[in-house]
């Protein structure tokens, strides 16, 4: 048996040692409450702020604009609720919502629950490679409140023209842009402020994207956004998101996103590399890879070999001990077509074939052609057992 | 310098190592999204369905029933939400919101908040020790869809006759009831399905406050309860709160429910017994206790020295090395006078100098009375700078 193959970063990643041991302690003897007004307490204070420090410094922000959540999906229900609800309150009018096709179901998900709420909602269409047009951005509801559409898909890679989507959608808009950076964050350059000379007043990390944990993220938002909290209470977080804070967490965030923000140029080099051999191989084994003509994040690759299953490829590969993804493995292991697949206009039955591959980019060591060379063996094999399988039946 | 002395139980507790023991697998190579479809990916998914049977045993439910969250906060926001916000869907009618006076802020605070999106709310009055009485609860607005009234008070350790309030609720409205067991478990007798045969339909409990870690909690309600979700996504816990779980944290939780439920009456005998001395030792030195004359629990004593203020001792206290509270310490350190005295009835002078001690009842080292004497002696050197202050003034 060989060794286990984690394929599947875009996931989750494995926590870095390092942010690991950064956060025991907070596990361990610093166990205290930070809204404690004695010693232990104030130190526990101290290490949330210090985090906050690094989530801003990582992103181009400013520390007074990181709210830290538990989730993405929180962080992004956080802003389109909470900015519909504050919009309400303030305006008494009603909220029209937009995002992309291909947004990810914790933005699509709490828009389509408001149009409940009267808002009305809007999905723009995107092109064979998953792209919004700056066109289309322009042309979407001109009493939209709120508009989403994400950096980076987390089942393609393809990175969107964020900067002029934003650009177009304020021209002609009086609304607010948000981007969901989750999976973009720590593989492409990011920067809030840069973002917000072009029109975005929000953006969502997370921390188990970034080897951080789970349990730790952020909404990164300008201020001057409205906003009603989706969870109130004891206030913690300036009031916009209640709750005992998990410090050992935001510890972690706060240090696996100074560590995803350092050194990215150098990343993204050599996982491009390891992509560029990973997609020739597939390729010449005969696949397809979606989104190919866009701009892409340089760790994830998601195609599909003609007639092939996907579900059968991943149960195939992991008996090998590879583990990769048939689709958007943040959700709950739904079977069925690829709504992001769909949204592209791929024919149904090919898309029954994706799968992603989506390599490491957090650590610094230089396996990636390495991992590309071992799991394009397994594949072969995998591949060889299904013909043999063809031939037979 | 003496060794510190942690007296702030109630505010947060030490993970129990055993706990963390069990949560370091899945920060480290157990790291898998419990939502793959790989082999790692379902044994994070079984480690989450485990822990999901220990909550359940521990809180006498199914596991069915049980609704994993971040924080005790989001808990009984997702409830309070989620039950308005699906009442009025299905019913289109009005809602209106009950809940003690005392309760804690993540009970109130959603409740006052939904009275902008056009829901009424009551408070119930509290007797003298804390307590509502079935009376006051029947008499509460005959078209309340939600009733919440805790089952321990967080400051106090009060213990409110909540079977008793569900019966009275039940017996008069057709609404919910729902208890925020989270101070209370543990330290406490708890059974959510004897609870729910005198009409208690929802209970919260949390993690850090049973040695367990912070960043997981559970929400236990009756299937038949209409619930909304807060956080709209990927479709985990049963659609009603998406995110990618906290596999660690929610392991480390229901081993520590496990626990905190083993051996309770042995435990509430030890912490009773050190409570009766402590108390004793507080009235010797002139101290008031607050709720002394209801049923509380054993581990929690408030009080108050007449003419000291709280905040000093607290400050005093912290640099002999020793953590109690002057207040609810869940919150985000706000100043003033507690809103739990001030609905008892309690002089604002003398509710000024409230303290708060929380002894540890989820280890089984049988310290309690060795910690009390430590306490007092600590107790008694601040008194006397006190008093040397104050003849010098």
């Amino acid at each position: 048996m060989s060794a286990p193959l984690y394929l599947d970063h875009n996931a989750t990643t494995p926590v870095d040692p390092v942010v690991l041991d950064a956060m025991l302690p907070f596990l361990t003897a610093q166990f205290a409450n930070p809204s404690a007004t004695y010693e232990s307490g104030r130190l526990a204070r101290r290490a949330i702020e210090q985090a906050r420090d690094q989530v801003a410094a990582a992103v181009d922000a400013d520390p007074s604009e990181v709210i830290f959540t538990a989730s993405g999906s929180e962080a992004n229900n956080l802003l389109i609720q909470g900015l519909v609800r504050a919009h309400r309150a303030e305006t008494g009018t009603a909220v029209s919502l937009t995002c992309a096709a291909t947004e990810h179901p914790c933005v699509q998900a709490p828009m389509r629950a408001l149009q409940g709420e009267g808002c009305s909602f809007c999905e723009l269409d995107v092109d064979g490679d998953g792209r919004v047009s700056p066109q289309a951005m322009a042309s979407c509801p001109a009493t939209t409140t709120l508009a989403s559409v994400m950096l980076a898909n987390n089942e393609t890679g393809v990175v969107q023209p964020v900067s002029a989507l934003a650009e177009s959608f304020k021209a002609s808009h009086a609304g607010w842009f948000h981007t969901d950076a989750v999976q973009a964050f720590g593989k492409h350059p990011l920067s809030f402020r840069q973002l917000q000379a072009r029109g975005v007043s929000a953006l969502t990390i997370s921390g188990h994207k970034v080897a951080g944990p789970k349990g730790a993220a952020a909404l990164i938002r300008d201020r001057a956004l409205p906003l009603q909290p989706l969870i109130y209470g004891g206030g913690q977080e300036a009031g916009l998101r209640s709750g005992t804070e998990n410090v050992a967490a935001i510890v972690g965030l706060g240090l696996a996103c100074e560590r995803a923000a350092a050194d990215l140029e150098h990343r993204m080099q050599q996982a491009r590399a390891a992509q560029t051999a990973l997609e020739q191989a597939l390729r010449q084994r005969g696949a397809v890879i979606f989104g190919a003509g866009a701009e892409r994040l340089p760790n994830t690759t998601y195609a599909a070999f003609p007639g092939l299953d996907g579900e059968t490829l991943v149960s195939l590969l992991d008996r090998q001990h590879v583990a990769i993804s048939s689709g958007a493995a943040c959700g709950s292991g739904k079977a069925g077509v690829s709504a992001v697949l769909t949204a592209m206009g791929v024919d149904p039955v090919l898309a029954k074939g994706a799968i992603r591959i989506s390599l490491g980019m957090m650590s610094h060591a230089a396996s990636d052609q390495q991992t590309v060379a071992r799991f394009i063996a397994q594949l072969d094999v995998v591949l060889s057992q299904l013909q043999r399988f063809a031939a037979v039946a």
